[in-house]
């Protein structure tokens, strides 16, 4: 399904080449390239122009949104060539170089598609909400802990705002905010770009201050696999498994990296959350520590993540949102009436793209904004936010943070 | 110099492979390989293997160390292949596939000599001091601040023991710690282990605590060009070229990536460190304010900024590190008397074999560990390191660090 909808979206771009098959010659560093380099470009067409030194090589291709693009060689051995016209936003890629595939040596490198490599952002006409700008500044806290769930240290990002150690007595709300399925946790501080997204926000008064925890939501469970039993929106957990065993060696924990979770994931990543990242942050962090005060949220597998810890732990968490996941239906509600009663605010979005193409497992003829309608209209505090013209990607989800932060704790 | 340091070590490397040229076959994945990745390894025998999937090129290598390694593949089209013997510690590497030079696409990317690429740590016998370990955990900051002097925004890490957020009166010296050439600020926290280093020593109980920022010192000044002026060790500065400039577009600063600095670099460096970092430093964080508890130390080239910068500023710093880039002489201080006056630790290191061939500017006949004896003997607290069996890389400063760090500010 996604697959077709990668070629689908591919064919959609390819066809607003022009006709003469001339791109336009306004290409411009993206901010995406490293220090001192000039390539990835992206030019007023959306179209993404790579360059590599490659003297001995047969073909070389540029691998972006599902498509391959052949790069032509001068008589120098450099390679150079363009993408059809992408959409605006984050788009991951690589290279191929006969055969390999093999991150830019221009760009910057990011961690999604269950790999450390290259990215490119197409300027986006509201870029100014996630830029780096003269105001009061939070930070970004790496933080190592120690989990007893897994038996491992680990290791998460936490946004602090700016005003968070001017305040020294006065007490934060929280937001868990989670990637989705072959990212980690540096998703969020990095392509998301949740600090400027925050700062600047705060800065324009239009949210209150809150900590935002980024932790890793796809990492494999160290236990042996659990009797298996699948997500549980009731909240019954399958037994316990006895625990013990660390994760994969390295002396850094690093995330499992894959769409294949175990039957368990649910599970497991709840239980790191309420017995041991939960505890920690509240421990550390002047925070407000109840269910009115948390919120939980992440896109694609990370909503569903929300929606099944949420769902299943009202007394943690009674605010939640959703981006490019899933919905809470009326149903979700009247399944489990702790959480509706405890619930206070639902933000569900999507790229306008996915919701024309029905991806992200709406092939099943639901149609989330009338979900979320019918929510509201049962006296849920729920929101519907659509990002126009984008996909399933990180520029949906940005401005999904950049809505939903107005919306929380307020 | 350097590239005939490099060819003698990778002849006396070469000279260690067996006879039969068979490497010995127990290598086990890096900590730097990517979640999931099995490759870059290393064996006993400290040959580093890499794999790659190349099914239509003519030719990959592994270059490291100044040396290329002819990879071979199978019927697969999988490349593989190994060095000669690397010392201990962390070395930059990439593969080129038929003449493109590439980031390994296994491995976790860091940034130094100029690009963001592949590393790889042999394991060190000492690699304990600097693990993650379950002991109280200091954090990262991640920060951007303006500055006036450079016009611009600038990012920097700061490392903050585990004890600050539970001390809301107490304030805390500060060392600025500064990367080498074709390095940024992201050298110390990562390739470095910056946090790993202060909590197991704090944990231990063999260091006081104190704060580490982490700027980048490569970022080319963004003023036009002052005229011309060596480094000035007595401080004098030519006249300021008129500001205002932005430095490169892109909406991260992002560091210069070079050896090759403007003239005016320690002009630059300095102006920005005293007139817009430590300010921000010392408003935003609980620091004792004062050149008795403030220290710079740096590697290489951040080592020559640090002589340069704390000779010409004894009103700002008064502790000092030199890691693997010049020494203090009996000399400085009879040239300086300020800085002889308030001067109250100097410590020089460097990697065993740097100092055995003469490397890092010292193929000048004098022996830095004469001059800091010397030093000593005329009434200095000075102190000389010798990093044993590793060169001019990560390993010799991890190990200089923690020897520092035990220094400072007692």
């Amino acid at each position: 399904m996604k697959r077709f909808f990668y070629i689908l979206a591919a064919a959609l771009c390819i066809a607003a080449i022009p006709a003469n098959g001339q791109v336009k010659e306004d290409f411009k560093p993206a901010p995406n390239v490293q220090p001192g380099k000039q390539y990835p470009q992206v030019n007023s067409e959306r179209c993404v122009r790579v360059r590599v030194v490659a003297p001995d090589a047969k073909s070389v291709k540029l691998d972006i949104g599902g498509v391959k693009y052949e790069l032509k060689k001068d008589d120098q051995g450099v390679w150079i060539g363009e993408s059809a016209p992408q959409d605006e936003g984050f788009h991951y890629y690589q290279l191929n170089i006969d055969g390999a595939d093999v991150p830019d040596p221009s760009s910057l490198y990011y961690y999604g598609s269950s790999r450390w490599g290259s990215g490119v952002d197409v300027p986006a006409a509201d870029e100014d909400f996630y830029a780096v700008k003269n105001v009061p500044q939070g930070e970004i806290r790496e933080i190592y802990y120690w989990s007893e769930v897994n038996n491992a240290m680990r290791h998460c990002f936490v946004y602090v705002p700016a005003e968070y150690d001017l305040n020294p007595t006065k007490r934060y709300p929280v937001l868990y905010l989670q990637h989705g399925g072959g990212e980690d946790e540096h998703g969020w501080p990095q392509q998301g770009h949740t600090a400027q997204i925050m700062d600047n926000l705060l800065a324009a008064g239009k949210a209150v201050p809150f900590l935002i925890v980024m932790d890793n939501g796809s990492w494999t469970m160290p236990r042996p696999a659990a009797p298996a039993a699948a997500p549980t929106p009731q909240g019954q957990r399958p037994p316990q498994a006895p625990q013990g065993q660390r994760p994969q060696g390295g002396q850094r924990p690093q995330g499992g990296g894959g769409f294949a979770m175990p039957a368990n994931w649910a599970d497991g990543i709840a239980d790191t959350f309420i017995k041991d990242l939960i505890p920690m942050i509240d421990s550390r962090f002047r925070t407000i520590p109840d269910a009115a005060h948390r919120a939980m949220a992440g896109l694609s597998m990370g909503g569903m993540q929300t929606k099944t810890i949420t769902v299943a732990h009202p007394e943690v968490f009674s605010n939640l949102g959703i981006f490019s996941g899933g919905t809470i239906t009326v149903a979700d509600c009247k399944n489990n009436p702790e959480f509706a009663k405890t619930l206070k605010l639902v933000f569900v979005s999507f790229g306008s793209r996915e919701l024309e193409n029905r991806v992200a497992g709406f092939g099943d003829g639901t149609d989330p904004r009338q979900e979320t309608e019918e929510l509201k209209a049962s006296g849920v505090d729920a929101h519907f936010y659509v990002s126009p013209g984008t996909a399933h990607e990180w520029l949906s989800w940005r401005r999904a943070l950049y809505q939903f932060a107005q919306l929380l704790f307020k």
